[in-house]
């Protein structure tokens, strides 16, 4: 099989709050409404490279953690969140050997390697150009979850497909496109 | 056959600068390189919902239109780009009937339904839910074009697998991944 992949994290179970997590909710939740919505989380997640982490990247993690699919989450799924976006962190810095808060090309080759891919040379370079909004040849914290987390979502998509475990799926076009725009970010 | 679609506009050919465009496209490029990049492109479009166009617009539409992949564009392309961004709000303001710079599900049904598509009303609420960030039930122009121009992007996708036209293709792991992560913005 050339797709494997790795998940870890998760968004389910009761979650013990921390103290420093509930001061810095409250200072999110400007309103008091005991929900933060993702413009809210934006201006509390660092990227590491001089800006906050992208509106997709709040999108998308609000959309992992939101349970009731409101668009906003409590101070149980931001606790939740932020355990996943520091899981990721570690996974990030682990290949960010220069230690620059970016990643290259071989280090992102070795990470999708680790979590069970087998990508081609090129693949990886598609990647790059795919995430790398500034053109730097290099990939931010928030951009390497945004990649991963739309990499296991397809392939989730697709392994649901293919029982025989193939690799090959029959697909109809309205199943190809609901999997399409749904596990896009 | 379940998908039609219909695009229009153009990214080829040479294209005639207007003088408001020239003066526009000096304004956005500070640095005076001839090229502009997404965040210059932001600050250029307003979506008719007291914000501008979205990272996620601004990045599709420059990548629509960058004929040399280097995530910025010169005048021309500007122009080009300029002129599809028009086109498209002649189709959104034809289905807003009550102007008020958004649509709801009846209109977005009847705006894919004149483009050829023919999709379940559960359908048109999962797009409207996928699309719409700040929960209104509806969606802004930027959200419009980036929504329509994915659904292109997977037709079009889908179709070249599709020789007998049957409405569904078998499509293997690396392929299917390459289209996910290709056509989505």
């Amino acid at each position: 099989m050339a797709y494997s992949g790795a998940t870890f994290g998760s968004t389910q179970g009761h979650i013990q709050v921390s103290p420093e997590i509930q001061k810095w909710f409250a200072t999110l939740d400007r309103d008091h409404s005991g929900r933060i919505t993702a413009t809210e989380l934006k201006s509390a997640l660092a990227n590491g490279q001089g800006s906050t982490f992208s509106d997709t990247a709040c999108k998308l993690m609000i959309g992992m953690f939101d349970k009731e699919k409101k668009g906003t989450i409590d101070i149980q799924e931001f606790q939740a969140l932020f355990n996943y976006v520091n899981a990721w962190l570690g996974v990030f810095r682990g290949f960010d050997h220069d230690n620059s808060g970016s990643i290259q090309e071989s280090e992102l080759s070795a990470a999708l390697t680790q979590m069970g891919y087998r990508f081609s040379p090129e693949f990886i370079k598609f990647l790059i150009q795919k995430s790398d909004f500034n053109q730097h040849q290099s990939i931010s914290i928030d951009q390497f979850i945004v990649l991963c987390v739309q990499i296991q979502r397809f392939t989730e998509a697709f392994r649901q497909r293919d029982a025989q475990q193939s690799g090959t799926i029959s697909i109809a076009f309205e199943d190809f496109l609901s999997v399409a725009l749904n596990c896009s970010v």
